[in-house]
């Protein structure tokens, strides 16, 4: 019970001080602030983590494992066609935003990336770890919806996977700071005319 | 000659500052920092800025107006055809990135975007102005480029050139975290592609 305990603490800690750090950058994120968010004390932090880059790190790991699982899952349904899971991936997240009443996208990894990159080698290379799983897992799929004859034979699956999630990353961006979903519909509309045999 | 002085140091603490900001974030780089950077008393930064947010929306619009001058000249230049300008236009910053020993990537609106636009709506929106200016002149030579049968007749320009403007900036996002220009590259290789006749 006490390391479950444990665990459910250091779990506390990283999902509170990720959201702390999203929202006002690693610098701007100090430890006092992250525990007290977490409404722990000071003690608790470094009993979990060496410093405030290994907390970032473990957080940055806490928060896209899933996510990545979630999206290969996806790209791997077994009831729709390559093609399909793709178009219907990126479809519904554009759906969840346009319901938003008031539209509030948060990205860890864009909060990090562009401050830590240079700072901190480690934070850097799990982000860009991070990117290129989620790259490789639409590689994947797109190299199976050629196969399904759904993408042209002559089509360079790396590069086009490469493309779509750099534009989509770039549409969030955008999405991020004008608060309107048409940049989301732009790629959706450009992602229907990239996938066609 | 006392005007021009002034001029002068407002200046030197929008570079300066933007500088400090785009390492440390927002909120990571205050007020003490931002004048220590420029050398000047602090009591100058608030003769010429009225707070932190002000600074940050005056120094987004020294840093971009320029650049996006450029961008809107080198998408006019007379002496190459509008396919020409677009692709020779990345290839050389790709090429720029490329000879770079150690690869450093600045990116002030990115460094902005994620930790702001949610607390503040006037920088958000001075960001995605920014971004939609640029997005704006693409297509205003991509529609030079279909007019001149550079691409095909039937391209939605306004919806290829957001596509491609995010693509761009997730690929520079990219090289942000990861220093390594392959994903440019991949970017040019698209961007040939998708600018066909």
């Amino acid at each position: 019970m006490n390391s479950s305990i444990r665990l459910d603490k250091r779990d506390l800690i990283l999902a509170k001080g990720a959201e702390v750090m999203t929202r006002r950058g690693y610098h701007g994120a100090g430890v006092q602030e992250i525990v007290q968010a977490a409404g722990v004390p000071k003690g608790s932090f470094y009993h979990y983590f060496a410093s405030k880059e290994d907390f970032a790190l473990q957080a940055l790991q806490q928060v896209y494992q899933p996510r990545l699982q979630r999206y290969a899952q996806a790209m791997a349904d077994p009831l729709l066609s390559p093609r399909q899971r793709i178009l219907g991936y990126y479809g519904e997240l554009v759906e969840h935003f346009a319901r938003q009443e008031r539209l509030e996208y948060h990205c860890f990894i864009g909060s990090l990336s562009f401050e830590m990159a240079e700072l901190s080698p480690t934070l850097g290379a799990e982000v860009d770890a991070i990117l290129q799983r989620s790259a490789d897992i639409l590689q994947g799929c797109l190299e199976q919806a050629q196969a399904a004859g759904e993408l042209a034979a002559h089509e360079d699956c790396r590069n086009l996977a490469s493309f779509i999630s750099n534009a989509w990353q770039g549409a969030l961006t955008r999405l991020k700071v004008s608060s309107n979903t048409r940049v989301l519909e732009d790629f959706i509309h450009r992602l229907q005319l990239l996938l066609q045999a």
